[in-house]
């Protein structure tokens, strides 16, 4: 997995930060892409990249401020005009769907593909399908805003070719259903079972992902053991009152939640645009001497989810 | 009066033009901006102009598809956010009062300023006030589509100072009343009128600037003897029948337009994003066959309005 920042400014948009929105991508056959948050200008900020609107299979909002949501319209309705027909899921706080049903009908947009909205009833299990389990919970915003828990499921182990050569084992598709773990039975009439030809299992990757929130319990339960966890940091350290009245975090706090839950990268974003860009090497520095590993993202920026 | 061009693209924003918006700078005293149409990242695009989003008074819509209306949240709020307390006015067709409202509390996002949102009834006068007046007429597009056409009021001439000498009329605050047309009265006793001291008036400017449509009556009807007309050219000459089809004009049918109501400068905006920059010498050549003193506009261009 690895994830491109759209937007990491907060609340109104600025030269070079845009308001909120990522992109996730899975690196799976299909290229599938999860957008978190949808601000203003996101399909904008999408023309300077490589990723194609077709391709946005859901998207996760965090919670319904307009620096998170205002770009849902256009770009649903690009993604149509751009010959999008496979389906698109939004998952999101209560209040999305209205939003995006009025902006759609007053505007007599129709989709070529079909949307489906969920709204979020409550904390707990979003969904699960073969390859992901996604979680979330509600953080400390003011209005209901939301962390994403983006739990891939563990991956089949590799090969042993040496294993397959010592049994001579002749090379061709049964490989890969020995690779896959299942029961093989040659045309001379041996038989094995693939479980005895694979490594251990590689475990799959945690990705939390948060909305705007106060220092929250929540936040730490969701990113627990992540490998990486992108949580906002709208002010520096000296501003923890000003964040606590505004429902907003610092540097140091976000740092303070990504030791506790113990994750192996830390990327803050969602910037206040009082600071400029040269403010941002002393906000790293600050959240860096409570949680080494963490980096702050620019707009465009792409990131690998490390092991 | 200037205007400067927003966004001069069709349906979805391209690298080089974003979808629908222009500023008409009114050149008073006080700044004051009116806006045509409000697509999606028209705030981003001011970002990159002198314009003060707390200097817009009026914005007016000419049609609610979401490459003319979906900017419209986030300006509204940012404007808030940025300190405005001047009161907005929205000029619309149906059914924008409804996406406004609902984006605004479906982001929970209350202005500082006094808002008002007027529904356009129907053809005629939408409002004369001492400066200017504003005449509005539907188009053909399918949906509800408006033309404005703004009329300044004619200005005073200016002071004859050759006949305020001969008159020994000492200078001071007095020659403002004088300029004003106003009857004054010296200190000596001497009464004058105004009006044997100033030049002729200057005739107001006209300025209609008009939504998506194919060919209009109403178009012609609504630039009459306009200083300039900004119409659509959406396609090519050969594509009448994809115009007509999808409720367009070509820059043959704009030009005549322009002809037709004798106005002085004709501007082209909202080109369809099959044409590339090299396309733009080609499309202009089309339209000054029948219509000289066109332009097509690009993103960012600011056109003076002439005599």
């Amino acid at each position: 997995m690895k994830m491109t920042f759209l937007g990491t400014g907060a609340g109104v948009p600025a030269k070079h930060r845009n308001v909120s929105s990522l992109a996730l991508h899975l690196m799976n056959k299909q290229g599938s892409i999860w957008l978190f948050d949808c601000g203003e200008a996101t399909q904008h900020q999408i023309l300077h990249t490589p990723i194609k609107t077709r391709k946005i299979e859901k998207i996760f909002i965090t919670h319904c401020h307009g620096d998170h949501i205002y770009g849902l319209p256009g770009l649903l309705a690009s993604r149509s005009f751009q010959g999008a027909e496979s389906p698109l899921k939004i998952y999101g706080p209560t209040g999305i769907k209205e939003f995006i049903e009025i902006s759609l009908t007053s505007s007599q947009t129709y989709l070529l593909y079909e949307l489906e909205v969920i709204e979020i009833s409550g904390d707990g299990k979003l969904f699960k399908d073969e390859n992901w389990e996604v979680t979330t919970a509600k953080l400390d915003h003011g209005v209901p805003s939301f962390g994403y828990r983006i739990q891939q499921k563990d991956l089949p182990g590799p090969l042993l070719m040496s294993k397959v050569i010592k049994a001579d084992i002749p090379k061709g598709p049964i490989l890969q259903q020995l690779k896959d773990g299942q029961d093989i039975e040659l045309s001379d009439g041996r038989k094995f079972d693939g479980r005895d030809f694979t490594g251990p299992a590689k475990k799959g990757k945690i990705v939390t992902i948060l909305g705007d929130t106060r220092l929250s319990e929540n936040a730490a339960m969701l990113a627990e053991d992540a490998n990486t966890l992108v949580h906002e940091a709208t002010f520096a350290a000296d501003k923890e009152l000003l964040a606590k009245e505004y429902f907003h975090s610092t540097t140091i706090q976000a740092a303070n939640v990504a030791k506790e839950a113990r994750v192996t990268q830390l990327i803050l974003n969602h910037l206040s645009s009082r600071y400029q860009a040269d403010d941002v090497q002393g906000l790293l520095a600050e959240a860096q001497t409570v949680f080494t590993n963490t980096v702050i993202a620019e707009d465009f920026a792409t990131f690998d989810v490390p092991d």
